[in-house]
């Protein structure tokens, strides 16, 4: 798959179903993209340094809040990677000059029903950590989790200088309206999909980015960034095999299992994904057509759902194996939850085995 | 058990053990402390008025942001009991204004091993309650939980409007240093408890709530309030029973189990509460010598554990009984993690067991 990142600067920045991606993409996906966070941290400080007179710096950027929103963080290991990226930046930057660190508000968000619990054991370790490498050098570090969906808003008005997501943004609020009956036997955009089902997809990705975009336009103040890290494709075309190849594998999957009769034919025919891949140009006609931020860069880059990067080297079989394995949990991690919601839990083995399967086979006739 | 009620007004807050709080008792409390609430928001309100001039206040208050925090806000189903009094405030103090409503961002914190996934649950009700009775005319409300300490910094510098907190403050970061040897065999302070555990006691609350309340100055905007409902007592003296005796009739309990040889006399010897049930004198001397906030008003009031007010009156046997049975349960919703902890899962319906029926022994002979 590949990845488009966003770094978009804000000009003056709606449901979601976000689930626990893939960590190993999205940790690669993450490292990737670190400079470019580094990047838009820096530029968001020596703005502020420039607003602020040299001889009040240190008291006045000591009162200053910066604010920080991880959205769709989900509760792996990958929920506060970033964060600590950010916050190493802030401190190296504000160690350099010798000027005390402004307070950071770090606001971690996922769906009311992402595993908060978990998420904030993790939080203590990790401002203990913090505080035991920075010492009294740095400001103090402040960390909430705000439940609800990233399409709509989250935050009071000018409240964030930065705004991270990564693999969040594919996933839409809903099932396109209308798709349950003209999109039968596939679970996403198919080469058997009609262009009715395509439009339907393309559209309610735009409305849920548009409403993204204007509901962080206002929570960001003047000025703030955001880094955008979305699972989608290089290619025009949507049907294109690099995102829509693993969902026609596991409708097939689904589909043998009809033919054995443990899944009902109704049942898997009105399945379909709440997720959307898009291509950085649609990303891009969204941004520019809602008017708020203007893009700084826009990147495409490959990473397989096993991690790997995508160099066009062909792999030996039994790697080719080893990723197939990967592949198959990964994506059985990202689309589970809804998958057992649809056909119930107790498939769900019989279901990812077969989809196992069919990932090798595909793996052994495929470059990957 | 008497209720000590701060209103501390500011004129210009470290480690917490803060537990579920008997439901129905910290209902009653909050019930009862409701118009100080209102007072308190009202009069925020008001002092934001006065520094907008009238013609900007509909599109300047629409973008303050008024900041709310729960402190212990733990996850039952008092946990948004106030925010929701503090928005009907503000709420229908705009409504008849004809003013906007300004954003308002809320705060829940408790320590990270507090059920927050519960918690965020009920938040999407609340939040969804919210917009259908209030309708456009609500600015937004952005809910955050926060996981950490009170007894330490939680949010950054100037943020907060009004801080409420109820059932948490009498907890303590830790057991007073040095009481295990001279305290055994009592659970808290007890009439046979030897000076230095009194000394010792009061001395770490003073220490904690020295720290609170430095944190929360630094936190709340000037002229931002604290209602503070904190478990204490009426008496001066801190061996009265009013808030010894239940921990006392504890105390017993876990030695009748070590006459029966199903708890180690050692185990039980060396366990203290981590609590301090303060006068209002000594909540007042904390307040003053740290001397960030005035007290606009402190006032004591009854209500026991099983939530009824203390009226003097005598209660029929059978309604003694019933009482016991909820102020043993309540009692043993608060201190049970705590104990648990100390001396394992397993003996704690013995325990616990052994302290309903001595709990009845003593309503049969003492009055409520």
């Amino acid at each position: 798959m590949d990845q488009v990142i966003q770094d978009v600067h804000m000009n003056g920045g709606t449901a979601e179903t976000s689930y626990s991606a893939n960590s190993l993409a999205q940790k690669t996906a993450i490292l990737i993209t670190r400079p470019i966070v580094e990047e838009a941290i820096l530029n968001i400080l020596s703005k502020l340094y420039n607003t602020t007179t040299i001889s009040a710096a240190t008291s006045e950027l000591r009162k200053t809040t910066i604010g920080i929103a991880e959205l769709g963080c989900s509760s792996g290991p990958n929920a506060l990677l970033v964060v600590s990226y950010i916050l190493d930046s802030i401190y190296n930057k504000h160690f350099q000059s010798g000027s005390a660190t402004p307070e950071i508000l770090v606001f971690l968000n996922d769906l009311p029903g992402n595993d908060f619990n978990t998420l904030f054991k993790d939080v203590g370790g990790f401002c203990d950590k913090l505080r035991r490498t920075t010492g009294d050098g740095f400001g103090p570090c402040f960390v909430s989790g705000t439940p609800g969906t990233f399409y709509g808003r989250l935050f009071p008005s000018d409240t964030l200088h930065i705004v991270h997501s990564s693999y969040s943004l594919m996933w839409l609020s809903q099932v396109p309206h209308g798709i349950e009956k003209t999109n039968k036997g596939n679970f996403y955009i198919a080469k058997s999909s009609p262009p009715s089902v395509v439009t339907a997809y393309l559209n309610q990705f735009k409305k849920n980015f548009r409403v993204f975009l204007e509901c962080r336009s206002e929570e960001l103040i003047n000025g703030g960034k955001m880094v955008l890290i979305v699972v989608g494709r290089s290619s025009s075309d949507p049907t294109s095999k690099e995102c829509c190849s693993f969902w026609e594998l596991l409708a097939l999957s689904a589909h043998d299992l009809v033919l054995k009769g443990a899944i009902e034919k109704e049942i898997s025919n009105s399945f379909n994904m709440p997720a959307y891949f898009p291509s950085p140009e649609e990303m891009k006609s969204v941004i520019m057509s809602e008017g708020s931020f203007t893009i700084n860069r826009i990147e495409t880059f490959g990473v397989n759902w096993d991690g790997s990067g995508c160099n066009g080297n062909e792999k030996s079989v039994t790697n080719k194996l080893i990723s197939s394995h990967y592949i198959a949990n990964s994506l059985r991690a990202v689309s589970e939850p809804l998958l057992a919601d649809h056909f119930g839990e107790k498939i769900m083995d019989e279901l990812y085995g077969r989809f196992m399967e069919r990932i090798e086979e595909y793996a052994a006739t495929e470059k990957n």
